[in-house]
């Protein structure tokens, strides 16, 4: 992210200063994308080929006859280790608040091509059996899965609590979830191709951090003299702590996608805004400039974020989602429907900006910043 | 396990000695369950109801019209820590083995309700980004991914690569699998419906310890004064150590169940020999009694685990494989061409006994042992 680096303060707190290295990740990823594409063939001899347009999308897809067939497995990642540093501090347990983080990562990717979400597995990978013990925290971690569950009209179908000491650090947990779901009628599938140019775009709000961004916020927690305990908004009456607004649970976006579904509503394409910010709005293979003239108001913890990390709006919009959680790309005479109808599911959404012919870029007009190809190398 | 507490002398190296403590773990998994079933109401909702008796059982299964669909995540556990150890005491990689093991994992289980296994994920959250700088070790975990897919005819569908310091313990990686088939035509469900007083028990040869009683081998390998460089087989010119016979990947058992499907062989029900041994064989809700007249030969390393951590043949079989992975329980006029069949994929059978009417319980004859409906409590 050359764009940022030039324009970041040398104290402010980066990505690449947090500890994570996309560099160092990205080349083996790329050999088992290499790797895994070679094995296509063998579902096509079942009679099942896949859509190869989703490889590199967030959800894998199979053509199963009737309907297509999507899967995916995601992580929480290290969010779990602000909650776990919050239950030390103050007795607070957010851990049913993580459990929908945690599915919100696997369904709110598995529903971008257009899937309605029907199974989710649990993978809840503890340092050792003692973790089980405090039953509080186990407790929340199972009732805040169901309610997430039941938001998104899941079913539970099992999962694996294996005790790994030794694999994951004592006392805490690696919580992953995969999640599986039909797209039916196939004509709801929303990989991209009919993305064009007069698009609208409707930005989806978000609750806060959702999981991504997660260490920096961290980092600044080490840096802050009460860390997880700092006042973000000293100023106003509503006071609310970093970790505790670090750790409203991520937005589920099912209930959006399934109303409009429902509504009749054709979606062209989606982008979940997670690991890359804004950066992510560039995710679709195509040549396509993306105008964005509304901007969401950003949700205290990542104004409180910005400020403290000094980061420049480049830097924050490109990696943290800034209150925008989820994007759908409508046709435009779509655009107020979709808005509307995310917001009978208590979803606030913008018609924020729209698709254009040129090259590869995302023009953030209210804050002046723009995100060329080269920011965003997922694939 | 009370039987063998009983029978085991006091310096015997249990399982629950070894740190695996299943009392701990299982009232959360009992919670977990009950909250999961609850679930169930919304996939009916979609018009994809889930088959109950499926709850429980090793995959979980959706009727989605023209087939059963069946969904799983399973992790490899901490027979990483084996490949880790092995690796640093000889720059020997193992981890294309223990990639065939992750996917083992849930392939094995995924067949077990009749499915097609179709599209796998991983899941490989490492304890920093550093851990992919070591190219040998990425590599060989890419290929065996890889090569365990072909076997399997396997769609890679993706995954999963976090960086997890914090969580994940540094220089080590935890690996998991997410795996979706198909049960087509809804024929091949083996949910044990069928299983019925006369089915044979053909029992499918493993390669080794597979990826169960791992902590117990850790626990041993600590007690050795060679540790993993112990030659387990001194008297024979064929010497393996511990750590490299450890680390034989497990066995596939998918092209079996494929193969039986394709010949036209009905599979009334199926085990995966993992965590608890043979006692596994009670799995079944049924009252039934299992009479074992043939036990496969022991592969040296449990040979070898058994001696050493003084184990009695009740433990033993109890806990480990002991030369079985899997076992197919079919009607008996199949089970000479069942053997036949898994043979001509490569993997030794037996027609080892089977199934009678009467109280819940597995006669061991050859080694004297009877596990009873007490000593198995998965549910």
């Amino acid at each position: 992210m050359s764009a940022s680096s030039a324009n970041t303060a040398s104290d402010a707190l980066t990505y690449d200063k947090a500890g994570v290295k996309y560099d160092q990740v990205d080349p083996v990823k790329l050999l088992a994308q290499q790797s895994a594409k070679a094995t296509a063939q063998h579902v096509a001899a079942h009679g099942f080929p896949e859509v190869s347009a989703s490889r590199g999308e967030s959800a894998y897809v199979l053509d199963i006859g009737h309907a297509y067939l999507a899967s995916i497995v995601e992580c929480l990642g290290t969010k779990v280790l602000v909650a776990d540093a919050v239950y030390r501090e103050t007795g607070k347990s957010f851990y049913a608040a993580i459990a929908q983080d945690t599915i919100a990562m696997a369904v709110n990717d598995l529903i971008t091509v257009g899937a309605t979400p029907l199974v989710v597995q649990a993978y809840w990978a503890a340092g050792g059996s003692d973790w089980f013990n405090d039953r509080t925290r186990a407790a929340d971690l199972i009732s805040g899965w169901k309610a997430a569950c039941d938001v998104c009209k899941l079913s539970w179908g099992g999962g694996e609590t294996p005790a790994l000491a030794g694999v994951v650090e004592g006392d805490t947990i690696d919580l992953g979830a995969s999640c599986v779901g039909l797209v039916q009628p196939k004509s709801r599938l929303s990989l991209g191709e009919k993305l064009a140019p007069g698009n609208a775009i409707v930005l989806l709000a978000s609750s806060g951090i959702h999981a991504n961004g997660v260490s920096l916020a961290r980092k600044l927690a080490e840096r802050l003299p009460k860390g997880y305990q700092t006042d973000i908004a000293p100023n106003e009456k509503s006071g609310q702590t970093f970790g505790e607004a670090l750790l409203a649970p991520t937005t589920l976006y099912a209930p959006v996608t399934e109303a409009l579904a429902n509504a009749g509503i054709a979606v062209n394409y989606t982008v979940n805004i997670t690991g890359h910010g804004w950066r992510k709005l560039l995710r679709h293979t195509s040549e396509f400039t993306y105008r964005i003239r509304e901007i969401p108001p950003v949700p205290p913890v990542l104004s409180f974020m910005q400020r403290e990390a000094k980061l420049d709006n480049t830097e924050a919009y490109g990696t943290l989602n800034m209150g925008a959680g989820f994007a759908l790309f409508v046709d435009a005479k779509d655009a107020e429907r979709t808005a509307h109808i995310a917001h009978t599911c208590g979803i606030e959404a913008w018609v924020a900006g729209s698709v254009e012919a040129g090259r590869k870029q995302a023009i953030i007009e209210p804050i002046g910043v723009t995100y060329s190809a080269d920011d965003l190398k997922l694939r």
